[in-house]
């Protein structure tokens, strides 16, 4: 009987339990909240991540840790990994953790990335953005999701908008200025590397976010060879450099016909969702067989699937549910404004199958807005 | 938040609750064993079905009830009932509980069904071996599965055998003399009926036994509409004739281009295990719609699949892990002898396809018995 340790309590520990089950696996839970939604299916043991009596008992309860989340203390993931196997690795953790770190191991590693320039005081703010030019985007280093800790520059002018925005974080976590990217699309790829080094991406994917916070995305892209080559050989490369083992998500700016490396996110992801039903094998259930060291599952898309994301709260089910290829995911949250609480998937055989129930479920929602950049890439 | 109560903790209620979930539900199994499989990922309350005071708890912690075992004793069901609402109804529990009920209920419908005689006395079973003919089964009204409780009468010759092994049994649960049916293949329906009388089926399934217990499952079974339709309608009579809600199975002998009613299983079954990779929607997530009053899900097939049983013990994961149509499941359970502990689902896009990766785990884990039928009806 093997336990799994997943540091962080939310939707991803959720689906991760769901999809380790039938390999029989049991799971333990680690969070500081008491409502914490993978509670509902797995045991979990409350408490802050740098407790490090719960650490210790953690450690004692399971076989292997991993991650739901990636902020993480690195010095908690690390305590961790002298005491069991833990997947990843704290230093990927780490690197994925640091917008700096990551943007600097991507062009060592000849991928794309955008200009990017280190930010510790106000003064360095107008240099950078001579250098960087404008528009730019001004972040923390660390702690940052959804387009939380971002401040956008469209001119010099709003430098100072922009340190009294994020300037008291500088000692804290960071800060860093990246150039904008002008994309035509954004894009991901989703992988899964093994303990033994073998790789596989699912096909990729496009993304459409809303204030910062991802809304929808098709899968496959509507994208041609040379891509999906471009984006596999970048996953590939980053996570040889940091001997990952697990599912990650490269996020990606399609400029021009080259894939702009934005971030990696160490952990399943939020625009792999539709792998549950949308792929032979799910993004959570390969990241279990990884982190295990099992025979990767087949990542071959089964049909055209949309992924819907629920932010706030959950719509109605009812028109998803009656959808034939429609999925309903209620990740058993409570409301909250900007909070992701479920998401569907609709899958199809056709992409004009699947443009004509994501036209039904838009309509049925009022939430037309949502499906149309989709609907309009099928057609 | 709805809660879902589950009376029984087994594989059916552990896999009911893993496809709930994304629906936002939450579930309370009731078993009286405390290594309930189910358990592992569902909160449990451990008494016995005739517990008054635990089915009062229970009946206080839910909002719903349903089985994963008919064995339920139709008082407990009936109290149940009274203060919850439960899916499916006692009395189509109670139907299908009876081995007598069930078949003359078949026989009123109109669905072609075996020679059959009620036994209470030795004296009695002359008589009915008489008329029913030989070779027929003498088997317990009431509580048998998976073979148990049953003898096989090949001449008049053998009534004293029969009645030694079950006459003990005749005042407790009833015994039934059937006819043998020399049936070329054995079938089932999985079939969903929703609270407002709709009704949907899977494609038929063939399945394989051994020593009375499932042993393999191809779905879509290699078979023509008439037998599709003829299974369809019989799955209709049934459920409207009991008002039946949620999923049931009915086994099916082919016999000369007819299908004979043989039982009905009055809940999510066996041969619709392929259903959680092998259909649109599993018949776990469609038994819980059904419950709750919500839409059905699409019941279409994706690819063929084949449900491989796994009894006694687990055999390595492997060479099912490593196949790309391959999916695993293991409830989690301790190895017992004739005990099911685990499944694993191919699955491919063509016959051919399945055939040969049939041929691959069967070789590799040293099955080839059990895969050989499967694999001589697809090519």
């Amino acid at each position: 009987m093997t336990t799994v340790g997943i540091l962080g309590g939310g939707q991803l520990a959720r689906m991760m339990a769901l999809a380790g089950a039938p390999l029989g696996l049991r799971f333990l839970v680690l969070d500081s909240t008491a409502d914490a939604c993978a509670a509902q299916f797995a045991p979990m043991l409350q408490a802050d991540y740098r407790d490090e009596a719960a650490l210790a008992e953690f450690a004692r309860r399971i076989d292997v840790a991993t991650f739901d989340f990636e902020n993480v203390p690195a010095e908690s993931a690390q305590w961790l990994a002298d005491h069991v196997p833990v997947f990843p690795n704290p230093r990927a953790l780490a690197v994925a953790q640091d917008r700096l770190a990551e943007k600097t191991l991507f062009r060592e590693l000849d991928i794309p990335v955008p200009e990017f320039a280190t930010i510790d005081t106000r003064g360095e703010l107008d240099a950078a953005i001579a250098r960087v030019g404008t528009p730019c985007i001004l972040k923390t280093r660390r702690l940052g999701y959804d387009g939380k800790g971002q401040f956008r520059i469209k001119s010099p002018a709003d430098a100072d908008a922009a340190w009294a925005a994020l300037g008291p974080q500088a000692a804290r976590v960071g800060l860093i200025l990246e150039g904008f990217v002008a994309f035509q699309r954004e894009l991901s790829v989703v992988a899964v590397r093994g303990r033994d080094g073998e790789l596989r991406a699912w096909p990729l994917t496009e993304n459409w976010h809303v204030d910062g916070i991802l809304s929808a995305s098709l899968a496959p892209a509507v994208a041609d060879e040379s891509l999906q080559a471009q984006a596999l050989d970048a996953a590939r490369r980053v996570a040889e450099a940091l001997d990952y083992v697990g599912v990650f998500a490269l996020e990606l700016f399609l400029h021009d016909g080259v894939l702009v490396a934005n971030e990696m996110a160490p952990r399943v992801h939020n625009s792999g969702h539709w792998t549950i039903e949308g792929a032979e094998t799910s993004q959570f259930q390969n990241h279990l067989r990884a982190v295990l060291g099992l025979p990767l599952g087949a990542v071959r898309p089964v049909g055209h699937s949309c992924m819907l994301n629920w932010i706030g709260e959950m719509p109605p089910a009812a028109a998803v549910l009656a959808e034939p290829g429609g999925h309903w995911h209620d990740y058993g949250k409570s409301p909250r404004v900007g909070r992701k609480v479920g998401h569907a998937t609709l899958r199809a055989e056709t992409t004009a199958g699947l443009a004509d129930a994501l036209e039904r479920v838009g309509k049925a929602l009022g939430r037309e807005a949502q499906v149309a950049p989709v609907i309009a890439r099928l057609r």
